[in-house]
């Protein structure tokens, strides 16, 4: 494992519960942040995709974050999402997190237009940078192109390195194309890379990656940690082979809503199960079904007695 | 053409000016969208995709609309773009405009998550005009799956439709296929439904389309309106055929930034060819290819004398 990352390990992109009107739930937030810290979790990346991150508003997002480092976790762990189509946006989340102490950023590319020039996105981050002007600014580069459908090729992030290498230090890789995490690593040997799925956690610490950054690490970072942690031992490979069969039986179901699903059983708090549109929550039934299906095929269960 | 519709007629997503330190230009803005109602628009859509509108920040769209009825627009003949990934974005714009006095609103699905599922997006328009709550609220889809991805289904507009059907009174079409825009007139035929593109003006005119809102409205409102107006007159197809190939002479450089240029060129005004990344404007040699190809091969200019 690379000894300079700064975010080395395991991260989770924190789930963000909903009130009854619909509203961010900060309490049931901070909460979640702690148990996660306590579960396993090196570092939190709130605001990602599968925070429902997009569908916040900018107000929303800033006061969550507030209430995350004002409920004791060490801003230095943190890594919010500032991404936003509008550059004056994510200036002005960006300043925000930076401001706040965190100890980097996940930014998506400006998402709206579609195939923009490696020029036109270059010029997207040299002018966040120039705006938000402060060298503690730490930037990892959002590459999830099923998603976003714009991403970052191995020229732009070439040129974005080579201009500020102190500012962009890093890059979430949900491509999901294992061959485009091998490309980024091998390029950038100093770069932090964090494959956004940990089925490819043990492979890329033999390739040098930073850690993960998972969604399914808010119901399974335990499991994931022990597997960063002892990546070296004879038998990482099974423990790795665990936590991909894991994260498969996870993701074949819709992962945002399943998650929560996971959530609200093991709490015994339906109110954990709220998604915001464009999202729906479970039916019941297949609600019931996440929680059996993972139980009876893997043994999975969450505990929450650690936490308060 | 359909008599009850609020905003019949040809209609400018109206390009959005920036200046030297890239914040958009409230005076250069309200002076374009003077002269496109002086140039045959009949209404303005500002905000739109050709507008850069996901590239401005919310208090920017905020301040740009009410400099625009501050300089004597009539509001009821705007439809400003307010549609965002975020419920909340969306509504704080939403309510800003109905506010204002807007006519309507052209709101984009929330378009970072694909593939969502159409109670999903339901829920989305559900919740904004319960959020909203006021009865002046028009509100136009618009569906443009090239570039937002998300879109509106014939379904889904038929269940809004009735459930609101003082509220969701009109679609724009920007799918670019025709056959869809058929069908949505088809079914709907009280919804006021504009194609994208005037390519499709005379086509959708002839099948109770409300007009259309397109790029090239920027340019050449005048010519396009005279197919509005004139649509029932013998020769109508062959001023169809000078608008569609003008369409299509433009639409084979990069849109928005030859529109500008277009604009830049013949204002003697260079600040208008600025963009706001991702997008990059033309080069010289480029933008005096567009300027020259149009003027060859369309006998295209631009009249600014009329204006201030």
């Amino acid at each position: 494992m690379r000894k300079n990352a700064r975010f080395a390990g395991v991260i989770a992109p924190v789930l963000t519960p909903f009130g009854e009107d619909g509203s961010p739930d900060a309490e049931r937030f901070v909460q979640h942040c702690r148990w996660l810290m306590q579960d396993g979790c090196t570092a939190l990346a709130p605001f990602g995709t599968t925070s429902e991150g997009n569908s916040l508003g900018l107000d929303e997002r800033m006061e969550l974050l507030e209430a995350v480092v004002d409920g004791g976790i060490p801003a230095d762990k943190l890594m919010p999402g500032t991404g936003a189509c509008a550059l004056a946006d994510a200036v002005v989340l960006t300043r925000h997190a930076v401001e706040l102490g965190c100890g980097g950023v996940l930014m998506l590319p400006p998402f709206y237009y579609k195939a923009p020039s490696e020029e036109g996105l270059w010029r997207f981050f040299a002018g966040l940078i120039d705006a938000v002007a402060d060298d503690r600014l730490k930037i990892y580069l959002y590459h999830i192109p099923p998603v976003a459908q714009v991403g970052f090729s191995l020229r732009l992030i070439g040129r974005l390195i080579t201009a500020f290498p102190r500012t962009v230090v890093g890059l979430k890789d949900s491509s999901g194309d294992w061959a485009n995490t091998a490309a980024v690593l091998a390029a950038h040997p100093e770069f932090d890379v964090f494959p956004g799925s940990e089925v490819f956690l043990l492979d890329g610490l033999r390739h040098g990656a930073a850690g993960c950054i998972s969604a399914t690490c808010n119901v399974s970072a335990a499991a994931i940690r022990r597997v960063h942690d002892t990546w070296q031992a004879k038998d990482a490979d099974a423990r790795q082979a665990a936590i991909t069969a894991l994260r498969k039986a996870i993701q074949a179901f819709p992962m945002i809503p399943a998650l929560k699903a996971l959530i609200a059983h093991y709490r015994g708090d339906p109110a954990w199960a709220r998604v915001r549109p464009p999202f729906v929550e479970l039916g019941a039934a297949e609600a019931e079904k996440v929680v059996r299906t993972l139980a009876d095929t893997h043994g999975f269960r969450l505990e929450f007695a650690r936490t308060a």
